[in-house]
């Protein structure tokens, strides 16, 4: 089977990009992926993305955003898996060139959330819940958080304090990153003080949601190695699903597809949790966060949080987490979010982190989650040699 | 590169599916396809949709439809690409066994367009088209096509009268057809005097709306032969596009992605026109069956309009096409449609086709197009032998 390398990675600042349609914003990304990568040969394309048709009234963007960023007439399609569409199509890329089809293949995840005079961004994400049981009955993505985030602090006899590190993670290092949308520091004493959003859930749990794309260039190792130096190996790449409802769901506070999905993608690599050096995952809200660590094998169920309550997860910690910022300081583009981690492990992998480098940083893992963990998309990256 | 063959089929009637939602829709034809085939063993799951989100409120389909049918947990997402979604998650579904990262890899297409309470059918079709130079000027899906049927009548000289074979042939066809929408038959003098929807182009030039879902199973060539006898071959596949606002294509008569795309699956097959044996094309209107005709090398520019008046499109005629009633008998199940044309042709190909049989079928070709031709899907099969 064709192993396969990143060659080409991209990325706009999230934000709020009143000026900048959708069309425009992946056309960005892909020109900085095609600059990255100094190739403009793409023989596919998959553009991550969940919200266009609903907020932008704009869907076929696979065709759109092909001519637009100047490779007209090449096979292109949108993968749409909720808030796990970006990595979802990057998982699409990898089974184009895997399967021969294509040379080089581009995933860009974009999303243009502010300034629409559709849908409003809550109505629209509700369509990635179950329709018919839950988002009928008025249950939002952050109520269905909150949901889980009562009953696991519950479980665990937890304050919403105990959480607090996860944010101020985030924030410390979206502070050194100039893509991210918010570069403000937050302090843990403030953490719980947040505005209720859905209780447990404050403002401070949550990610803003922000426009965005970012891209990501695929072609196989072999020839990888010829056009950039050392290009980052894609070593496992998995997709699991789990039931979109969370009133079906065997156990609210466990995510099961999140957790097969990473067992997937890291017996395809070859490794075990204690090799991530580290891990960009869908801290959406703080629940998502300590569930993530627990499905992939950083914690045992029910303490997840502590990694964050004893400085783990810092660039310094046993597993570095949201180093860029996150969902929650980088910023959510929904659609793009899967593709912003890649981009953002591949800095690691690289060394061109900057002030947010993990020291020797050599394997990653990237996981990102849709309807609140009913798909759950893991990446594993390997550094060049 | 592995060899792909089709080893299940499956469908629903298309029609008005009051009481069905698109999770059931969905669920109908994969049982259908899993019991064709008599295995249960899928590795991935590709739902081909375009409506989901506008229409039912529901995007993220495919968790919610691996779980519903029973794949409770598999890889699954959601490949869009406007009215040709359908043929694109099967292209994807291709990908993933090439790619050996699964071994069996199913496509549904399914759309749920009637009794809704959302957007209207035209406002989201419109979502396939430019937005922000095309919808918003209120240019409909029906309008672009009377444009280009316009400009092709102008060109050739020719009557509205002069298309109405496209749509007897079909209705012909729909009428043997149970899963079709239409079983009437349509009188070749009673064509030119349809309502208008945009002039030229009347309600019998169109291809009305319908619910449905239609589900293809497919896996290396070398285990398909193991589980069903003579399996029908995929040998080509292909995916291209176009410039997605009909103003700025080169020619506005002309799909250039259709015919690159056919160039692309004829060269992987090793054919040529001349030994294709019956061709489900993409007759949303009758202008674009003809441009069809054309762009995949039946007719020669402006001439395709003769293969219907000459009675060469009929199941004994030089290519056969819309064999089950196609999209103007059968239905339009938008993101659906292409499935449909792919169980379709390898109904003909098994020589299960009853009374719309072509005899001695032994290639076929289907081809799905999004946004008026903005993306062509092509597919080739071989009957099994």
């Amino acid at each position: 089977m064709t192993d396969v390398s990143i060659i080409g990675i991209g990325q706009t600042e999230v934000g709020e990009h009143w000026g900048t349609s959708i069309r425009h914003l992946a056309w960005y990304a892909i020109e900085a992926a095609m600059d990255n990568a100094a190739t403009t040969e793409v023989d596919a394309l998959y553009v991550g993305n969940m919200l266009g048709g609903e907020l932008s009234r704009q869907d076929h963007l696979g065709a759109l955003v092909a001519d637009f960023a100047g490779l007209r007439g090449i096979d292109a399609v949108t993968v749409e898996a909720a808030e796990a569409s970006g990595a979802a199509a990057l998982r699409q890329a990898i089974l184009a060139v895997k399967s021969g089809l294509a040379k080089t293949a581009l995933a860009v995840g974009v999303e243009k959330i502010t300034d629409q005079t559709g849908n409003s961004a809550m109505t629209a994400l509700m369509t990635g819940m179950d329709a018919d049981y839950e988002a009928i009955h008025g249950l939002t993505p952050a109520g269905s958080a909150a949901l889980m985030m009562r009953r696991y602090m519950h479980d665990n006899n937890l304050q919403v304090e105990d959480f607090a590190g996860f944010s101020v993670n985030a924030h410390t290092n979206g502070a050194n990153n100039p893509m991210a949308m918010f570069r403000n520091r937050l302090k843990a004493e403030r953490f719980a003080g947040g505005p209720k959003v859905a209780t447990p859930v404050t403002l401070f749990d949550m990610a803003p949601l922000g426009d965005g794309a970012a891209a990501v260039l695929v072609t196989s190792s072999e020839r990888a190695m010829d056009m950039v130096p050392k290009p980052v190996r894609i070593t496992g790449s998995a997709i699991r699903t789990d039931r979109l409802a969370l009133h079906d769901r065997k156990d609210v506070v466990w995510l099961d597809a999140a957790e097969r999905s990473a067992k997937a993608a890291m017996e395809q690599a070859g490794i075990s949790p204690d090799d991530v050096d580290v891990f960009e995952l869908h801290d959406g809200y703080t629940i998502l966060a300590a569930l993530s660590l627990e499905a992939c094998g950083f914690a045992e169920p029910g303490q997840g949080w502590q990694l964050a309550r004893d400085g783990e997860i810092g660039r310094d910690g046993r597993i570095p987490i949201s180093t860029f910022g996150g969902l929650k300081a980088r910023g959510n583009p929904v659609g793009a979010t899967g593709v912003y981690q890649i981009v953002e492990v591949a800095r690691q992998l690289r060394g061109e982190a900057g002030d947010n480098q993990v020291k020797g940083a050599k394997i990653g893992m990237a996981q990102n989650l849709g309807g609140n963990g009913a798909t759950a998309v893991t990446h594993v990256l390997k550094a060049g040699e």
